[in-house]
């Protein structure tokens, strides 16, 4: 029965109240990785400690995770596991739980291992790492994603209930799309960033993947809450599923500045995923992105390339040779960078932030393609910079607007490939731009949520999940 | 009779009440500053602009700084004046008129000329000008205090109504305590800074001066306000003089972390000021403000030299012997610090605001001296750095905070000179910053709000200034 079960929340949920046990669920986990055969997705697997927890459960005692295997991208620490963040020389052992994944295990949740990722999570693609790269769940043909390539893959491939990534410039909603899940980039601050290994520390957040945005926002309400020891922790309106105004008004990306590169299916399929919005209700907003691409160009162009020195340390200077060489020609120009730069990069931020605003004004979600289109392991070999650039044009300038948002499978497009929807709302929207993802999700056969779910009770202006769904 | 005349905005609305020309008050506002032969306080008088604008002003009309003389200081932009930063090389003619000048000439109010400053606002003692030092208006022996040296001595001298300071590190507070008027450093945000020569952008206030906290306040009401073109704009509650709780909780330096630099009356006028809060009913909190130093020390330790750098531009490298021999000590570390630096110093801040905002948890207010000392003409002339780092104690901290605050005269201390307090409250609370000064204001007597004054109808959660007064 375990290998016909799907794991997602529900799935799980339904198996155990008819008498599964999470022992049970565990062996079968590792069974599918093994069949799967694919060494790329994890960089650590806890079997042993795994099983031991799945054993030492004892009754769910109300626990809303208990039960559910998930993985950890190996840039966020697990107690006795070690945190590599794909350097093999960077590697520690973890000797605590970061701030949501011990919160994570106090539900319930079992940890089956750390997962694959770009170095240092600095990557769109998957494919910057020193281990073997993660199989892509659609198409092997294509690049898995990244950075949190590892996380993506195996929530696709259906070897856990959800997993953890982390979202600084798009890792945890490029890698949804290219593996057909959904990604939860929430609002930064609101998931405590401790124990997490920074890439750019005033952007970065933990995020997550799921098989459906009522799961992904489920475990959003579950991992959310101030962590006084995380600086970068800030209090937030308690995430609730915003009631969407009868007609929503949605911004799009206008003719002019909307970028697949050639890709017209993806274009087609953006479109379409628009029009049944419409259909729907919603107002539709054509806007000019450029200065939302302007504020992208920043993240690598600008200053921000120094934070991610930063968080590498010395290590560019005194072992650059222990760095992935896509990673160490990305980070070097950093060094070059004055305090002076840094100053006028913030500025021009700034100035960009006030643009990119008035453009939002009247708008409550902001709807972009996940990817502008799709990336193949070939043509990241043959050019290990440009087509990882392409991948996050719509992601890239998401966090240095302070924005949240999430990544939403919107059904297959004309040639078969997976369509993908990103919804952006404003820091502390993360509700917001949920209920609008529940709208696209698979082209309206969204996956709605068990009846014995442990939804808490929605009050007034929550929408309940079963009817969004 | 204007000889007589208490150039307040309550003395002057009195006056004009009863016949009073505006032109009058110009005419005897330079007759004043003639008299008092000081050089050093304007570095542009505009004398026969603001002889046309009094006789072209027509009737009231509702405008309530009608025949208000004001000044302005030199780093912020009047249409038809020069705006030199106290550097001659680097001197404009300013085209327009900044934000915030344009509202008050808008409300009535006629502009006497540009201020005296620290050059490049880099300073707190006033001495660090090409041109005449401003006479300090209590004691010609001490500093006038800075960078706003000529607008808080114009005030002071009874020369104007109110004036325009900044306020990055102090400047809008400290030369307030040393000539015994009042200084309000809005909430950063809070006033435009369009038309303004920036010192460090991220920390940069438009900051005002009166002879009462009434007037600061009422000036505060009249300029605060989103402006959709200053990217440093944000939108705050609207300013209310807050009904503060019955039992107001003030948190005050305990006494390890109390600096007075050996000035025992200022540490007595301090303990006096914070008893009689406490016989008003406040509860005192005495906290430990090591944190909050640690914060001061990152403006000029740490990376925020190079804003001031990033400001100044390429004249400390191109032409470095444009600048003053002080600030040019002071800018020249700044071009030596990295990208990576920049943002090691923003971590570290983020960590301490962490940790300085749960020191003030459950406070209302921070109640600190303005000023740990008076520093005198003599000696900082024998140590150009010292005296002036001694002087910020209490003001480095608060924009790194976010925090607003008003420096308010609290009547003299034991050897006569001037008590002054400062009230620091969260981004956004000025106006319980504001109610909490009106109590303690020149020791209990404070001016009030005259009858007539144009102020608005207070809702249920103002406080009527003429109660609080």
């Amino acid at each position: 029965m375990p290998r016909d079960l799907a794991f997602t929340l529900a799935g799980l949920r339904a198996a155990y109240a008819r008498g599964l046990q999470p022992e049970a669920v565990i062996v079968e986990a590792f069974r599918r990785l093994d069949a799967l055969g694919d060494p790329g997705i994890f960089l650590h697997e806890a079997r042993a400690q795994a099983l031991a927890e799945a054993r030492a459960l004892g009754a769910p005692d109300g626990r809303p995770l208990w039960g559910i295997p998930f993985a950890v991208k190996d840039n966020i620490d697990v107690a006795g596991m070690p945190t590599t963040a794909a350097c093999p020389d960077f590697a520690y052992d973890a000797t605590a739980d970061a701030f949501v994944v011990a919160r994570l295990r106090a539900l319930g949740a079992i940890c089956l291992g750390k997962t694959n990722l770009d170095q240092f999570a600095t990557g769109l693609v998957g494919v910057r790492t020193p281990y073997p790269v993660p199989r892509n769940a659609i198409d092997p043909a294509l690049v898995p994603g990244g950075s949190s390539s590892g996380s993506a893959v195996a929530v696709a491939q259906g070897l856990v209930g959800f997993s953890l990534g982390t979202d600084t410039a798009g890792s945890g909603r490029v890698p949804a799309a290219l593996n057909d899940i959904v990604g939860l980039k929430p609002s930064l601050g609101a998931l405590s960033s401790a124990g997490m290994v920074p890439a750019c520390r005033t952007l970065d957040t933990i995020s997550l993947f799921a098989q459906s945005v009522a799961e992904a926002w489920e475990l959003f309400t579950l991992t959310a809450g101030v962590d006084p020891a995380d600086a970068w922790s800030r209090p937030l309106p308690p995430p609730r599923l915003a009631s969407l105004p009868e007609a929503v008004t949605v911004a799009v990306p206008d003719a002019a500045s909307l970028r697949t590169f050639g890709d017209t299916a993806q274009a087609a399929h953006f479109h379409a995923t628009v029009e049944r919005l419409r259909a729907q209700g919603a107002r539709v907003r054509a806007i000019d992105l450029s200065p939302f691409y302007a504020v992208a160009e920043l993240l690598y162009s600008g200053p921000w390339v120094a934070e991610r020195v930063a968080a590498v340390g010395s290590r560019l200077i005194t072992a650059p040779e222990t760095l992935h060489e896509v990673t160490r020609a990305i980070l070097a120009p950093g060094l070059a960078l004055s305090a002076v730069d840094a100053f006028n990069g913030l500025y021009r931020l700034q100035e960009l932030r006030r643009v990119c605003a008035q453009a939002l004004e009247g708008a409550d979600v902001l709807c972009v393609p996940t990817i502008p289109c799709f990336v193949t392991r070939e043509e990241i070999a043959a050019d290990p910079f440009g087509p990882n650039s392409r991948l996050g044009t719509y992601t890239n300038f998401v966090n240095l607007l302070d924005l949240c948002g999430i990544a939403v499978p919107t059904g297959p497009r004309a040639d078969g490939r997976p369509g993908s929807l990103t919804l952006l709302a404003r820091k502390g929207e993360d509700g917001r731009a949920a209920a609008l993802a529940l709208r696209v999700e698979r082209g309206g056969a969204a996956v709605p949520l068990p009846a014995d779910a442990p939804v808490h009770a929605p009050t007034s202006d929550e929408i309940a999940l079963a009817v969004c769904g």
